[in-house]
Order: structure tokens, then C-alpha cells, then sequence
């Protein structure tokens, strides 16, 4: 296959699709680069998905890129794959802001430890994309490009908006609620948010420890599980990083899967909150499925997931933003403030005990993945809601991103208006690989065999 | 040299000794553990160093790698050497009360990680030795060794006086404030806590997890390495434990040192709560080494460590012994009840401040290692006090608890009475090996020329 020649096409190439021309020699790190900010040029006005960009700074890596190309210098994994990364990750060359004028100007010496990761392998750190409000809820100015007059989403705003239409194949960014799998769904992309401590936190704003996850967007879960490749690995700058040697995600997908993986429905003990156009999708995809997908209630290793996650969020961001608190003034947005007051008023012992539920909730959880693959659940209580000034509910997030279940969310669904709607998988911890493996293994089979009432993309 | 007839002398024997013995054939692992359960018969009754004893279980243990060895089979490196294990320790064959009436008769299923370490090394569980209530501060049965009207220090009460008083060679303790050192320096045995996170703590008695350090003692240096050298290692159970190799603590007490380590003293800003005998000792100690240990004064880096230590172990007693607390009535002792009240009342916010500050203080010091091996301070403010109410003053080990710094304690000097004075060595965290060493070099220098006005043992 020859490479697109048209800019337009060539940023709708897929990561691994892209890769493959690299590979061959048939398209240019500078050329894909071009692309992306062409499309970047063309809507930027509409979507407002990136906090800094210069697309020179861009151009020189793509540049140095292929000049090592000439030089016949091997190619490594990412070799010219444009990158957007949330600006929540130290940048060394780009400013680094937080989504908050409180940090304007901000200059990182050194690139966070998965930046480095990126740049090792060969990406274009394209630019950096908008995050929330100190990536918690109060939203940038990025706009849904499926629908400018609704979210895109948060935190990471501006990953899940510039993957989705096309400005960059790929993203980083970051979730402590649901700032993966929430802006994923919203913009209709693939997201994934690992196991927790599976990729490295070094050099990213910290909101709260035992919840803080980095993750990834790609328009496939294949072009994710390159990202994923490129950046899992044990960093020794983060107490939480965990010294496993990374599986081989992307060649998990090519093995012979000789069964068809067992999904588990879990409404979560908030299904009510869920949407009509979500419930019924999610039913035509068990139906598509043959009907063996056993609905599990957990409601008892659930219901009190929320209150713990809030007590754990709220106590460490009063804690992590104390000097933004005490310098904000107008400069901070009358929600976080609310948010970091709270924070400051909750005992040591609250938390300690809800920090300290995490290992025994997930070990409580934990066996249901020797019968189970995957658990299919809700991302989102439907597609993005309309307006810009709340960036949605992140409540079928927050189990997972508490009991630190790797969990990634798939186009498969979309609303009466067309809108995408996306549906979660949520793995065994440490086991990322086989999570992928059945989310691929799933669109394949729902594309041979398509929910009856809803279209899949 | 034949082994010692007398099973006094037999339980004198240092335990790199009785190994030497042990491996050549002219002791056996029985002989060797009647005479510590001959001494334990004779001494007991004064001392109480033991909250669990089977004198017939020990026997088996012991029986048991005679037979091994009989059949042929490869010695381990603690071959038939009895240990001491404080009562905080998981163990499978023995119950393990915590040194309170609430957790009387409780049988783990399980031995702790070290436990498991030390029979895997080929060691005799010994006996349990006493610790205070819950390893804080209300005593146990334990006197001090030198002076059964005296403190033996705690928490690891009965490890230290068990040592001291040459019941076991070896003996295992836990600190999360000073409850290795203190009890170490009051009984006149050499007391070592590891670096923070090298020392497994899976099946220990959890009081607060950013401090709790599990520590060994010993009657020398090099039995202090070996015992060491079996129990360091990477515990998949504990988060805090480091993913390091091993680095061969007794191996590196051999290694050639072509020059003389490099001492600073330093006083602490609790430096007027340290008596006459102590203060005075230490001079000495650096008149004796030629006068070239300038003193540090860190009183930047050390001044708020006191009131954060605090807040971190309170606020985690509090939760770790919510139950405890619930269910305690009056089998909960006033002062440790006092403690879990004042920790319910701290907010998180402080929590958190207090337990992050610990790698930052710890970083402000680490550059002084550069130019230190050591850092000579006081272990205690002088010898046991009188009476047996209190464990005596934690103040000189709560830092490098704190920090996680190795730290050493050495009966280097005794005061008017003949008590000894314990003098600690702290080192840089991660490099006990060099701290263990400097402590056997300053032995055997203040040896060849000792302290003009003290006496050493």
C-alpha cells in the first residue's frame, strides 16, 4: 500500500497503519508530522485540544527522525508517531501548566519518566493538550469535535478531543476518577487506563497517590497497545511503580486465542444513573454475544467504592494543592475550592482506612477473573452531555480507578443523534495483556455479527 | 578449638562462633539449643524475656538439622543457631499475642516473611520473646539483664534482654520509634534497623507502615551481618519493600578497607536531654579516634522530625488499632489509649504533609553521606533508667526511624554504675553494608586504643 498523498488522509492513518509506511520508508516522520498539523491548523478554532503548540518545535524532531533514517540507524518502536501529551507531563523542551494560570509559565527541567519513554522510542511529542482545571473537574476550552456544543470530557480534554479528530493518532493522559475512560468515551476513541503502577508517574502533576493513573488514547486497540509497549515499565521515581517486566502487549494480540473470552455484565450498584441509550446498547451487545454473559451484581465489594474514593481524592488533593490553595484567590475555580475545604476537614483516620480498603476490595473482586476475562460495564451513563461547563459523570469510572483494575472503553455504541457512546471492559490486576486481547477480540466479533439496534462505528 | 563442655560457656558463644562450631561437626544444633534452654531455665524467673516457650518444640526444630545434616544435606547459613523472635512476628507453630490481652491465644497460620527467611536459612525459632502492649509504650514482664530493677528498654524488650543475658545468640525486633536501639542500648548488645523497605514485613504486626522497620539482635557486629544476610530480601507482600539484591553484609565486614572511615558527630537538637555519662563518652570516643569527627549541627534538616514522626505513627496507630481501640475496655492500657485518641483527632491533610516530608528531609541529608560514612550520635540519653513503668526515652532513634536511615547501636560505653551506654551509628539509607562495616572498624579501633575515662566491654 502506498501512502496517502493527501494531508487529510495521511492524519487519519491509524498508529500501526502509520508505522508499517514508516517502516518501509514509503512516508516520512516529517510528512505524517505535516499532516497532523495541517489538521491541527484546519480545526484548532473548533476543538481547542491543545495548551501549547509549536509546530516547528514538532517539525525538528520529525526532522532528526528521519535524518537517523538516512543514516540507516535502526528504527525504534514509536519511529516518527506524532504524540499528544497531556500538559499534566513534564515536558523539558514545551511549558508544562496544570490547566491553571496558578502555573502559567511554568518551565520543567526534565521530561516526566514516560515522556522520556516516548522520545527513547522514536515518537514526536506533537504538543501539549488541554487538561482540566489541575486535571480535576473545572474544564478547559476544549470542545467535543463530534459536537462543539458539548464536552469533550476531562481531565484529559484535549488527548481524547485531538485523537479523535484526527490532529495526533496518539495520546497520553491521565486518570484519578475518570479522566481516561470518560473523555474516551465522550470523543468516541479507544481508552485505556492500566493497572495501577503499571506505568510510571515521575515528573506528572500529583493529585493522589494511591489513585493517580497514567493512560493512553488511540483510534484502535492496537495502536493503543503500541503506545502501551512503548511506556509500561518500572520507574524508579515512583514508589508505586511496579518492577514487572512489560508483557509484550501489541504481540499479545496477534497470539491464537483458541476460546472465545467470558465477559461478565456489571451494571454497578449506579445503574440507574445509566441512560436509556447505554442500557439498551449494552443489551444488544450481550444479545449479539450469544446471551453467556452472566450479569454479576457486586454489590457488596461496590457500594461503598465512591465514599472512599472521595475520601481518599479529596484528603490528598487539599494536601498536593495546599500552596495553590492558600495562593489562589480568583485563580482557582469556586469548585476545586469547595473540593480542596473539604479535603482539609477530613481525619487522618477516614484517610488511612479508605486508602487502606483498596488491596482488600480488589482481593475480594479478585477471583471472579479466574472465570472471567473481562468485565463489561458501562463507561459513561451515555454519550456527552450537552454544554462546557461540567465535563460529565465520572461514576462508572471510579470503581476501577480505585481498586487500580486496568480498564479501557470502546467506540461500540453510539446515541439516537449519532453521538459515540462507549462501552468499558475492566480486567484482572496485572494482567493488562489479556484485557486488550478480549477488547480486540471483541470489536472483531461485533463487527462480524453488529448489535441489532444500534450501529457500531 | 573444641566446642565448650559447659553449657553456660556454650550459651556465651557468639553465633559466628557456634557456626564455626556447627559446621565442622564439634557442636550440634541440639547441644547448642539446650544450652540456650538451660540458660533460659536458670535465668528466666528474673528476666522474662520470653512471652512463648516450648523447650520440646525448639528441641524437634533442632533434632530436625542435626538430621539433615547427619543425612548429608547442605548447610544452611544459620545451621542450627537459635533466634530469638519478638512477639509481633507472624508465626505458624507458635502463638503470637502482640503483647496484649486482646490478641491472647491468637495462632497465625502463617510465619511472617522473616520467619520463613530464618527457618529457610536453617535457624531455630527459638521462643517468643516479650514486647510491650501492641509494640508501643506500656511495658511487659521484661527486667533488664544488668539490673532487674531497671528498664530493659522497648518495645523489643525480651529480644534485647534475651540476647543480653545469653539465652539466644540471635534475636529479631521491630521499630517504628526507637524499639530496636533503645532496648539494644540499654541491655549492652549490639542493635541494628536496616535501611526503611529492606527488611520484609508481611505477617508483622502492622502499627504504622511509613515507620514500622524490622531490626536484629545480636552480641557483635558480624553476628549482627549474618543474621541480617538471611532475612534481607525483596517480600512480594510488603509495598514497601525494595526490589534490591541481597548485598552480603557479612562478606563486605571482610573486604579490605584501606582507610579509615570517615565519623561526624552529631548531637541533635535533643542534645540537653542526653546525660553527663553519655555526653562525656562521646567526647572521649572522639578524643579517641584522634579528634577528626567534626560535629554537624542539622538543626534545619532535623528540628520539625519529632512533631511529623508523631503525627504520622499516632494518626496510623489510630487506625491500625481502630479495632482494638473499639473493642479494648480496660485491657487497653491508659497511655497507649490517650495515644489513639489524640491520633483520631488529626486531620489528613497533616497526615500527609508529615509522612511526605520524609523523603524530602531525607534527600536534604543524604549529600552529607558523601563525605560521612556515619554519623555518631547518642542511642539513648544515657543507661536504663530506673524502674519499670516506662521503656525509657525514644528521643535519639526517632530521626533516623523517621528517615529510614540505617541506624546502629553499639555498647560502646557504661556509665558510673557499670550500666552500659549504647552509641549509635546511622548511615545512608540503602547502604547498610557500609554502616556495618564502619561499626566493625570502630570496634575494633576504640579496642586497640579505648577511651581514656570509660570503660569498654
Amino acid at each position: 500500500m502506498p501512502a496517502p498523498k493527501d494531508h487529510d488522509d495521511l492524519a487519519r492513518l491509524g498508529a500501526a497503519e502509520a508505522r508499517a509506511l514508516l517502516v518501509d520508508g514509503r512516508l516520512s516522520a516529517l510528512e505524517l508530522t505535516e499532516a497532523c498539523l495541517a489538521r491541527i491548523a484546519a480545526r484548532e478554532e473548533t476543538v481547542r485540544a491543545f495548551a501549547f503548540l509549536d509546530p516547528d518545535h514538532a517539525r525538528r524532531q520529525a526532522e532528526a527522525l528521519d535524518a537517523l533514517r538516512r543514516a540507516g540507524r535502526p528504527l525504534r518502536p514509536l519511529h516518527g508517531l506524532p504524540v499528544a501529551v497531556k500538559d499534566v507531563f513534564d515536558t523539558g523542551d514545551m511549558p508544562t501548566c496544570h490547566g491553571t494560570p496558578l502555573h502559567e509559565g511554568r518551565r520543567p527541567r526534565r521530561d516526566a519518566f514516560v515522556v522520556g519513554r516516548l522520545r527513547a522510542a522514536g515518537a514526536v511529542i506533537l504538543g501539549k493538550s488541554v487538561t482540566t482545571e489541575l486535571a480535576v473537574y473545572a474544564p478547559g476550552p476544549t470542545r467535543n469535535p463530534h459536537d462543539p456544543g458539548r464536552t469533550p470530557g476531562g481531565s484529559s480534554s484535549g488527548s481524547a478531543a485531538a485523537v479523535a479528530d484526527f490532529m495526533a493518532p496518539l495520546a497520553l493522559g491521565t486518570q484519578t476518577n475518570g479522566s481516561v475512560i470518560r473523555p474516551a468515551a465522550f470523543c468516541g476513541v479507544v481508552g485505556v487506563k492500566p493497572s495501577f503502577g503499571l506505568v510510571g508517574r515521575s515528573g506528572v502533576l500529583r493529585q493522589s497517590p494511591p489513585l493517580d493513573q497514567v493512560g493512553v488514547f488511540a483510534r484502535s486497540v492496537r495502536d493503543a497497545a503500541l503506545l502501551l509497549d512503548a511506556i509500561v515499565g518500572f520507574d524508579p521515581g515512583d514508589r508505586d511503580s511496579l518492577p514487572w517486566a512489560a508483557p509484550g502487549f501489541e504481540r499479545t494480540l496477534d497470539a491464537p486465542w483458541p476460546i472465545e473470552p467470558d465477559l461478565a455484565l456489571v451494571p454497578t450498584p449506579r445503574w440507574d444513573e445509566a441512560g436509556a441509550d447505554l442500557q439498551g446498547g449494552l443489551a444488544e451487545i450481550v444479545q449479539a454475544l450469544g446471551g453467556a454473559v452472566p450479569a454479576l451484581d457486586l454489590k457488596d465489594a461496590l457500594e461503598r467504592v465512591w465514599d472512599l474514593h472521595r475520601t481518599v481524592m479529596e484528603a490528598d488533593l487539599a494536601a498536593s494543592y495546599a500552596a495553590d490553595y492558600a495562593r489562589g484567590g480568583d485563580a482557582l475555580s469556586p469548585v476545586l475550592r469547595a473540593m480542596l475545604e473539604r479535603g482539609r476537614t477530613l481525619p487522618a483516620v477516614a484517610y488511612i482506612e479508605a486508602r487502606d480498603a483498596i488491596p482488600r476490595l480488589r482481593a475480594a473482586i479478585e477471583p471472579l477473573f479466574d472465570r472471567f476475562d473481562a468485565f463489561l460495564t458501562p463507561a459513561s451513563p451515555g454519550a456527552a452531555p450537552r454544554g462546557l461547563d461540567s465535563t460529565g459523570s465520572p461514576a462508572f469510572c471510579t470503581p476501577w480507578t480505585y481498586l487500580g483494575l486496568p480498564a479501557l472503553t470502546l467506540p461500540l455504541l453510539k446515541d439516537g443523534d449519532g453521538l459515540p457512546i462507549g462501552v468499558q471492559l475492566v480486567g484482572r490486576h496485572g494482567d493488562d495483556a489479556r484485557l486488550l486481547r478480549t477488547a480486540a477480540r471483541l470489536v472483531r466479533r461485533l463487527e462480524a455479527a453488529p448489535p441489532q439496534a444500534s450501529e457500531t462505528p
